[in-house]
């Protein structure tokens, strides 16, 4: 049994953190941390969770106490430099759902994030939490860079098909929808239902952090080829939905693509390979990653669909904490997440 | 342990059935029989369950066997009238989660589901499993009528009210709006999302029939003044939100109001007296019902707010389970209705 | 030919007077006056109104000026206290489409707006432009105070049956639901799409300022009974609902109800008189109040539905202009609002 | 002035030609033809357009007259083959927005439609009315195939590069995502409210019938690269998005790219190009069409939104009769459709 703090608690990711700390058989003990929202409850802040989780206060970041067997970090890039460095010195597993510690080169971090990094040499010391792709034996750092919610869709779309055909690749590119709980509890006129309902736009076209994230991964694989990441927001709160389309310089038979895959992902409990393109809403509310491989001749179109805030954030960065722990994979997750819903 | 069956396992409540079973600790199997359906799996039917509930096939409604020692009927108003008696006779609990059993009356049904009942005997000898107000020594028979949907928001916010000052009441009236989800998983252009998206309209005005089976309930506590509600769509998937204004015949304090709720409710682990009107949204995917009551001199405003799927049908259902069982009145539910959505 | 000015030309009310006015064929010059978008262009502002509306530059309203004849105001409430007197010393006509000049005594709106008014002499002298009620021989003040949306659904519902039967009503009871629009283009976290979608909420309750504006009208036509108004928030960007329960003290027909909907309305463009309850969408991007009066013995259930940005706010107040000069009422509205959408 | 027929009037395509050809001066009568809505009223069947189209009983579409000039048909795919032939000998005007003719080549129509064409020697002598990107020199048939709503969007987004810099492109690829109102009025279960709310699914992959469409166009100003279409519908009623990813075999400067567009559209009325990405919601209710090129070295990315309705149907067929008779091209459009809504 294990004691954890969650920082930045009072967000939508830390609204998954929570519940699901609540309900991990491994977990002992759970103090979240908050800056605006310090001295309220966690059921203040969130009314619906009266009753569903143990309610308690939520303490300042400021007063973050170092008793705590492993922390989640749930906060706007920027602000874990000021925790993690802290953490990892006095040995504590550190799980950061934000970009801070993701790219591994700090000028490349400098030329996304706009600033310098204050820790670079964890850069290169953290584990990339990919948790689906990577087995436990990859996880060697204390530090996990939870990846970001459009990198876990896109990734574990492409990498199957790169690892193996990596030198055939013409060119890929992703065009993305995600719902607007990605931008998180902001009060933002542009993300009002007034203005998003029935709306769609793209943004951050040829500007989004998460790009260089996807290439990084990608080009450990052998890929070198163009490509190009585009995102959208959709008129829903929840979800990703990522398509990418690879041209290859040869036709393939879509039985040894599928193959691929369904090898891949065969020891995977939360990757489920389908025949048709997924439903976004068949993934909301689970940990769950489903993808579709569709062949024709030397086009491949990949669709992969997830929950932004579970898959791609607070679901994964507690399967990373079991994959850690060498615990079930679904502890704490795979009937807290049950899609009991129509959604 | 228990064996259940399932018959009409293929629509929305049918959906949640399986998942609340299946996640229950003192169900051991589970059929699941269906009409168009069968020889389907129910991972066919519901892709979104894939890894989620053991997958079965689903077995036609008639080659029904006698097995089982609960059966949950979750069919059409009418079918379950050819299922019932035959259970009933065989001596097994029957959850009915139509409308077929709910009236005391025959003659009422006839008038409002315009047939006759080809079971009225069992009319009187059902119980009317509304249980968040009963408590496990209402439960004295082996057939449980399942409230509606509508009749459960509105009972749970008006009766507390009407047992006490049902001699002060004046009028009474209840509006509600439901999500199309309430109107099962049909093939039907006017619920098509072209057609409701930003959109809202009221039906079965002064003509629905879950206003008899409210009435019903009301009477039984005295309520004798003119009562009337409306239903309307909204253009959501989910949820119940029912609004009852009562006049009364002399001012009310706040205080002595919401001390009503509170001591009515003390032992129901899923009700939620809030101090705010609820946000529908606290409910979605929960078990709970969410209520506030507003006093203004003589003027009363209840709002209460549901999950029309799970306390509106299959939770309930399964919380009736539970109650028959003197079981832990969540077992099967919480965990698995845990709201770990935005939503 | 008329010049007009709109003060607070930047807001979602703006947005359609605007168009409306660049539609009217009897205006020939348009001035936009706002704060903080003041020196943008209204382009700049509504960039889907490009290659649509005459672009012009937004002036600061401290910079107004007295050159124009007709003055829309669509300021949040307290504003236009510091432009209506001035205006109208200078023989200026005012519509106001904020709260300010709606209520007719100054210690109702102290109550009800929390602050004094600071030129109550006006509140007497004004007219209350419930444009599809009122003939144009009813405007006699250069001061009309355009009413709010709720009230124009709720009372173009209710008046005709006041009217004849307002010695015979027990009670009353007003459910309305609107879209988020109705809050104005605000930057509010509890109004982002990720808080709304699939959300309903009451708010209000027995405290909504639009409650002692109905009833002042109410009861001007004799109504003296119990009568509540309660509101809610629909996961919908436009539109109002209103659903009206009254409970009469003896038994009406049908025909006799419906007939005097019909006699009231006969002569007005923009209600139309439906046989069953309307669709929300059938008047969202017109200026129709669409009406349906359900009749069950001593029973009424009215519903009502507006857009409440244009009925409800931007169309009303030019069909106000229209009546005032003695235009056909449709001028500026018809075609522009003409429902060419889905929705 | 001219009389237009209009063959299949009952559907969402139907209900805007009606409104349109109502609003146009130079349409002086307007007969609608249907099957199962023949002998119904439009206001019957649209109670939406009550007063506002004058209302006038649905003929059956077996007994059509050659009475009228234009003709145009808003049919399913394989219905306009039993209409076209006859009106074309009667040297009637016809505007199909159907799939019949756009394709030049049988072959491929009967590899994508799956049946034989009836009338292939009209494939070969139609006009594909693209009406932003052709002057009415290009109108020489009689007989115009108005283009698909995604081929509208991805061509208009595509065609100015492609005219171009065809021989220096590596690949292409569009992901496009459209409103559920593309399906028509369906009643069909899997585009509910109830599954479609906050869902997303591709459909189609390599198999969509408007890419031999997009790519026929293409092929004509020299495009001769892999190309790849996905379609996906939205969580929302109308409108389409498409994104469309180049890479090129060299870089470019922004300015040279976007220069382009300018000039290719210079004397459009209904293509905006835009410096940012496109909201979906500025163009709804329009027959605009807005694009936004944003250049990455050697990779671009355009994004162009329309109404699928009205520039993806029904008002770009409109557009074409105006270019046919040399109408200002925005006759019986603008004002109808100038978007009074916050949609």
């Amino acid at each position: 049994m294990i004691s954890v703090g969650i920082i930045g608690g009072s967000g939508y990711t830390g609204k998954y953190l929570v519940q699901f700390c609540n309900n991990h058989p491994n977990i002992e003990s759970i103090s979240i941390y908050g800056h605006s929202t310090a001295g309220k409850t966690i059921c203040q802040v969130f009314p619906e969770l009266l009753n569903q989780v143990k309610d308690s206060i939520i303490m300042n970041s400021k007063d973050i106490s170092f008793e705590h067997d492993v922390y989640f970090i749930a906060l706007p890039h920027g602000e874990a430099l000021n925790f993690v460095p802290g953490l990892i010195e006095k040995n504590k597993i550190v799980i950061d759902l934000g970009g801070d510690y993701r790219l591994d080169d700090k000028h490349e971090y400098a030329k996304w994030y706009k600033t310098n990094h204050s820790s670079p040499e964890l850069l290169s010391n953290k584990t990339y939490g990919l948790a689906d792709f990577y087995d436990s034996s990859f996880y060697q750092s204390s530090l996990i860079a939870n990846p970001g919610c459009y990198p876990t869709a896109s990734l574990l779309g492409l990498l199957p098909l790169t690892k193996r055909f990596y030198n055939k690749i013409i060119s890929a590119s992703t065009s993305a929808y995600s719902g607007t709980s990605g931008a998180g509890k902001s009060a933002n006129a542009d993300l009002s239902l007034s203005e998003m309902d029935g709306n769609v736009r793209a943004y951050n076209i040829n500007a989004h952090r998460h790009q260089p994230e996807i290439e990084q991964t990608l080009h450990k694989f052998g890929f070198a080829s163009p490509y190009s990441f585009t995102t959208h927001l959709l008129p829903a709160c929840t979800g990703i939905y990522a398509t990418t389309t690879v041209f290859l310089d040869s036709d393939m038979s879509k039985e040894s693509i599928q193959e691929l895959y369904t090898e891949q992902y065969a020891g995977s409990s939360f990757v489920r390979i389908r025949n048709t393109p997924p439903n976004l809403r068949w993934v909301i509310n689970t940990n769950f990653c489903d993808i579709n491989v569709n062949v024709n001749k030397n086009t491949i179109v990949i669709t992969s669909a997830i929950d932004n805030l579970i898959k791609g954030a607070s679901g994964q960065a507690v399967q990373n904490l079991n994959k850690i722990f060498n615990w079930e994979e679904s502890a704490g997750l795979l009937k807290g997440a049950m899609n009991v819903s129509v959604y």
